[in-house]
């Protein structure tokens, strides 16, 4: 049809001003006067809309002024600069075809709705100012990423979604079955007998592509996984959904500085990009959702990330343990008020902390020479607490299958990730970072059911 | 760590000839006479391998002439060229650091094994020749892809995973659930009684992100999927996978031509893609998988695609019904000897087929005027069959209504769909690309097991 988008125009004005152009959007708002009326126009390329006048010259000028919000419309005009007017410059329409009405019902009329109500729609929801920023920045932000790794290399790998194996031996798991759930086939014992299923074996949803990631390490150097990922957790909190994407690099040849500094360089590519490429959005989640969040990515942008072990940042919380309702002490899993402190309070940004435990970590972390700690790093960043966790991965074959067989998993499943140790081992390291925490931290939506095109948490998968 | 990757040195070699530097990689190939030694070092970011001399001035020479294939070592020494060698350059090594041994019982030892073989060990099958090739081609389309569509202006959307509905009122689905197998709760009148399931409902896994897109289409223009996809389909074929990547663009004010349009350019602007960013790659593919790929695609650059009517495509078919297993007439679905007979005999090149009569096809594409056939389109290429299918949608409120009804679907769970078409309805089209296909037809593997990083088909889903 060849429209011009709105994008187009507002990238390169000069190539449109003066011509006759056609363009294709929907009615944010239509003022009408005797002989003449305005509409304000979007068509989801570009944030700012575009204003059409039109005259009583136009044959449906009648119908054109009883246009509802909400209606989409194919115009033909001309693209003229408005140096004295908001908008620098306007379309005269010669032609305006009503493409689709909107019923008088339309639910997003020109006041503010609240998330909560939108949420409620999450078809229309993407036609408000603010869900075209998130939807929008959260599409910038996966672009960013595949940049960043292609630019250096690393293989993109689509780890699998449906596992027959607990990638962290924790985390609950939704089953995925071909089974009729009316008349589950039983053995003669009374077990599911999940030799009938499809794949004649019992099947979950990954919570993690990392130990199919590592085996493509192993081959290829630097990879990185970007996927969805589940949890059948019942947390209803605005920081968990049930299905979200994750971003996994792994890394051969590299222990847990290089990892901090891939991570490290990654999320400042990640905000570079985005302030670069949407400022418009940033903009507006400055003024509306979060003020202070453009000094805040800016500030990251200037300076070096924190370092410090986990034995050290213990140590530091300690002193505030009157602020915590959890209180801090050598050994515990920090919780997300404690991450907050650390990275708002005490550093006033981004801070990596290393060195966990090994008994609050997974068992495929690296175990330091203290015997007590493992080779693990978690990123936090204000505003949001934990965003990535990562690790140099044990690398030894007996320490390895020690520690499997320590937590009593079966080793058997873990066949194929000892023999990466087997044939070739090497020292390789790499992290996780939540896709949608990314685009929380990067736009200061506080629900992570506003980052998700359409959130699954508990009792809720619409649409 | 400081590594220089074999990627970096063929990039761009000037950079460190003679000079020290540091590597790190695995063992592909390891001869020794008395006093020397060759390596051939594979560090996965390159196709080609690099040659590393080492002689018995080295601290651990016995150890080192001793190195199985498979083995990982850091390895530091000068870049020299070897301008009447086989290969351009060599390291001569000052330092051979033996990171992790290869047992010898490792299964890739330097003869050539079947795909079938390697199929059997996918967590080593990377470390292939076939397969680095593989997998690096896979990753550089993906990225090509997200190229394309980024600079176009598309925005990226995750559409769900796991779904409440069937998107296409077709195709087997696999259940997504967290009730407990062994006791499925039931309600009084003996029903599986989802209440008590983790989202209060029955759920599967998306066999389509197409009606969450479209969603996304009416309120952005330009949008696009890039997602794992799912049929629980009990299909044993070369072709087929229960678990596999879809993309899937979607346009407001496109119709059926603006779809092909986009559709051949993607596929133009992939090929040329890949050509340009994998060329041992795909020599490699042209001289060991299948003879006259490259050939093949760069007459694909050159030529516009064919472009036919179902009802056309059937009158040169029936010419040739002898040489079909399944006659054609008018009315039947395509089979995959008819979608190739049409590609590979008679074009000789990617063909469009359009408007396909509208019982065989989704109730969502639009009606034509001949109120017989809807707005489809399929492509189909060379060695492959059908590669894309795709439609302008129903745009009418009250015909889409008709359709969903006459076919006997719920209403209830369309109503969002229905929105759509009721709050400023346009002109709207789009296709889904199956990944893999695009892998197999760039690539000439002829197995989709072999495309894909860890396949999940009928009775498998290893690792």
């Amino acid at each position: 049809m060849n429209l011009v988008s709105i994008r187009d125009i507002y990238k390169d004005p000069k190539k449109y001003i003066d011509k006759e152009i056609k363009l294709g959007g929907w009615v944010r708002s239509n003022r009408d006067s005797k002989s003449f009326g305005f509409i304000m126009l979007n068509d989801g390329t570009y944030f700012d809309q575009l204003q059409i006048v039109y005259h009583d010259v136009l044959d449906n000028f009648e119908a054109v002024k009883k246009i509802n919000v909400g209606a989409a419309l194919i115009i033909k005009g001309k693209l003229i600069e408005t140096p004295e007017a908001k908008q620098p410059f306007e379309i005269q329409a010669s032609e305006i075809c009503i493409e689709g009405v909107s019923a008088p019902d339309y639910p997003l009329q020109k006041k503010r709705h609240s998330l909560e109500f939108l949420r409620s729609i999450s078809h229309l929801r993407p036609r408000t100012n603010t869900f075209q920023a998130v939807f929008r920045v959260r599409s910038l932000i996966a672009f960013a990423i595949h940049s960043f790794f292609n630019e250096r290399g690393f293989i993109y790998v689509h780890t699998p979604i449906i596992t027959g194996s607990d990638a962290e031996g924790a985390g609950e798991m939704f089953k995925v079955t071909a089974l009729d759930l009316q008349n589950i086939p039983k053995t003669e014992d009374g077990n599911v007998d999940f030799l009938q299923d499809f794949f004649n074996k019992e099947t979950s949803l990954t919570v993690s592509g990392q130990l199919n990631g590592e085996t493509f390490a192993m081959a290829f150097k630097n990879i990185y996984t970007f996927g969805p990922t589940f949890r059948a957790e019942n947390s209803n909190t605005a920081r968990h959904a049930a299905e979200f994407w994750m971003i996994e690099p792994e890394m051969a040849f590299a222990d847990l500085t290089d990892n901090m500094d891939i991570a490290e360089d990654m999320l400042k590519y990640i905000i570079k990009y985005v302030l670069e490429n949407a400022p418009q959005e940033m903009k507006f989640f400055n003024e509306f959702i979060d003020k202070g969040l453009l000094d805040r990515l800016k500030n990251v942008l200037d300076s070096d990330f924190g370092r410090i072990s986990y034995t050290e940042a213990v140590e530091l919380l300690e002193k505030h343990n009157d602020s915590f309702e959890y209180k801090v002490s050598w050994g515990c899993d920090l919780q997300t008020e404690h991450e907050r402190y650390l990275t708002e309070k005490i550093f006033k940004k981004p801070v990596f902390v290393t060195d966990y435990p090994k008994d609050i970590k997974a068992f495929y972390m690296k175990l330091n020479p203290d015997n007590k700690t493992v080779a693990a790093m978690d990123c936090l960043v204000p505003g949001i607490g934990e965003i990535i966790g990562g690790s140099q991965r044990e690398d030894d074959y007996n320490k390895l299958l020690k520690r499997i067989e320590e937590l009593g998993m079966d080793t058997s499943l873990y066949e194929f990730y000892l023999d990466l140790r087997k044939y070739g081992s090497a020292r390789h390291a790499g992290f996780g970072l939540g896709f949608e925490r990314c685009v929380m931290y990067l736009t200061g939506i506080s629900n992570i059911r506003d980052v998700l095109p359409f959130p699954r948490t508990v009792g809720s998968c619409d649409i």
